[in-house]
């Protein structure tokens, strides 16, 4: 592209203004629905607005096609490239906020919730206290964690939800993008007691670059960005009669948490790594609480 | 989608605001282009901004990231559905509109541009006054197309232009969409003689759907829109020391002149098709003359 100073704009150069777009917007028939025509009313009026801003070139927006196609082209069952073009840009974070805070009571005091990533996939039951990592790596640590499901409205414990974790290994990579790794390595769902306890190992999380191979990759190299994010524990929690919540452990020692990658890190998600004595198989604990919101 | 009336806009649902956008946008580093921070500046706050004027859920961005990656799934060499995509809701229009009057002096009658569509390619030189239809359909009518290339600003005749010209088959499809047209049917390139023209047989053109069968003809069928194109020629323009252009010619007679799904009309691309008299290879003639706008 060429370096045009931001501070030298050009007035907006082409002759299709409003009323172009308004044809545009008012080609959606009768039997679109209301919400869809809301949506896509709101997202034809940016996107024209965008490229009459920026006298946006065919050349320009042929490369973002091209781009946006290469996404689709890398994506498959364990990778999801156009959500991660998504997350580089905070949507998928912007997103997930405004899906949460609708669905949750803004007084409730339930945890906040974070993006779910292109990671997450369906993994069996696991039984309380046992460990998520299969083959743990030499430069690993592994940590008990724990906690108690609670009901954010009145601190019952809630017993039966599942917590569902997934984390990347020391080497950044998720099991289903490493062929080293066993099949549903570092990942889990656990139940809760009658407490509402749950409980597992699992490995200190690590800092890991998004991969850099695909169209995201190449984008943050032309905005000057690096790929990291935050150590971080990926979870949902689900229970019946409440709000299911989809949220990151931060661990509140690591690098990244002001310059996360996909701006998923927000107040209140961050934890403490404690040291824990007298157990043979870990040396570090983690006590993490879920509120979760009555669904009505 | 839910059925939420248009008239009964929620107010912001979530807590990520101007600050959470600021945020993404100052994330891009010192050795951004100039170009592409402004683009992505601009990009960033409009996605944000639409996302939180619709309340945009989790679910609703999902399902539209996987239309995106199917878009790029689908697409190859003969095929490009991202650009589809983009046509429908009008953006390769204005790009191509801002791009060519950026290009042109507004005083020049340079002859109006109109979008590349995704089924150019790279086709041989012909000769003029030959034919660009070698399997002729039984239900298609020959045109002689000629016409002369000139300088927009003198109106002095342009030797050796190239008027690169391709178009669909009464079926609707592409030569590089359809197994049983032969290589290259229906498209070419002819360099105008010493007297700025150039000539050709090819057919008249009918109106035909661009393909349903992607996330493009999932969303029109969402928009209540139809799929169909009027019936056009293309043709990109090349000469040395004039601006080229892209452009389509659409038969006046056409049905949906008015409601093109790409929006790709605009005035004066228009032309007639007119008897042709004691010429045995077509009983129509279109004249099409071209008007270049010098380069500097």
């Amino acid at each position: 592209m060429d370096s045009v100073p931001a501070n030298e704009k050009q007035a907006y150069r082409g002759l299709l203004g409003q009323d172009f777009t308004d044809t545009v917007i008012k080609s959606m028939g009768p039997k679109t629905s209301p919400r869809l025509r809301e949506v896509m009313t709101s997202f034809i009026q940016h996107i024209h607005d965008f490229a009459r801003e920026t006298n946006l070139t065919v050349d320009e927006w042929a490369a973002a096609v091209q781009m946006i196609n290469w996404a689709g082209q890398m994506s498959n069952d364990s990778r999801n490239e156009g959500q991660l073009m998504c997350d580089i840009i905070g949507l998928e974070s912007l997103v997930d906020d405004i899906t949460y805070q609708a669905a949750v009571e803004s007084n409730n005091p339930a945890t906040t919730s974070a993006i779910l990533g292109p990671f997450w996939r369906e993994t069996p039951i696991r039984k309380n206290g046992t460990s998520i990592s299969s083959d743990t790596p030499a430069d690993a640590k592994l940590v008990f964690m724990h906690g108690k499901v609670s009901n954010a409205s009145t601190g019952a414990p809630v017993a039966n939800a599942t917590v569902d974790i997934w984390q990347a290994s020391t080497n950044g990579l998720y099991e289903q993008q490493d062929v080293n790794q066993k099949d549903h390595n570092l990942r889990g769902k656990f139940v809760t007691d009658s407490n509402g306890e749950y409980s597992l190992y699992c490995l200190r999380p690590t800092p890991y670059p998004v991969p850099n191979d695909g169209p995201s990759g190449k984008l943050l190299t032309l905005l000057d960005r690096h790929e990291w994010r935050p150590a971080h524990i990926h979870l949902i929690v689900l229970a019946e009669g409440y709000k299911s919540i989809t949220t990151q452990v931060f661990d509140r020692d690591s690098k990244y948490l002001e310059d996360d990658s996909v701006f998923a890190v927000k107040e209140g998600l961050t934890a403490t790594f404690t040291e824990r004595k007298g157990d043979p198989q870990a040396k570090l604990e983690l006590v993490y609480n879920i509120n979760l919101a009555p669904a009505s």
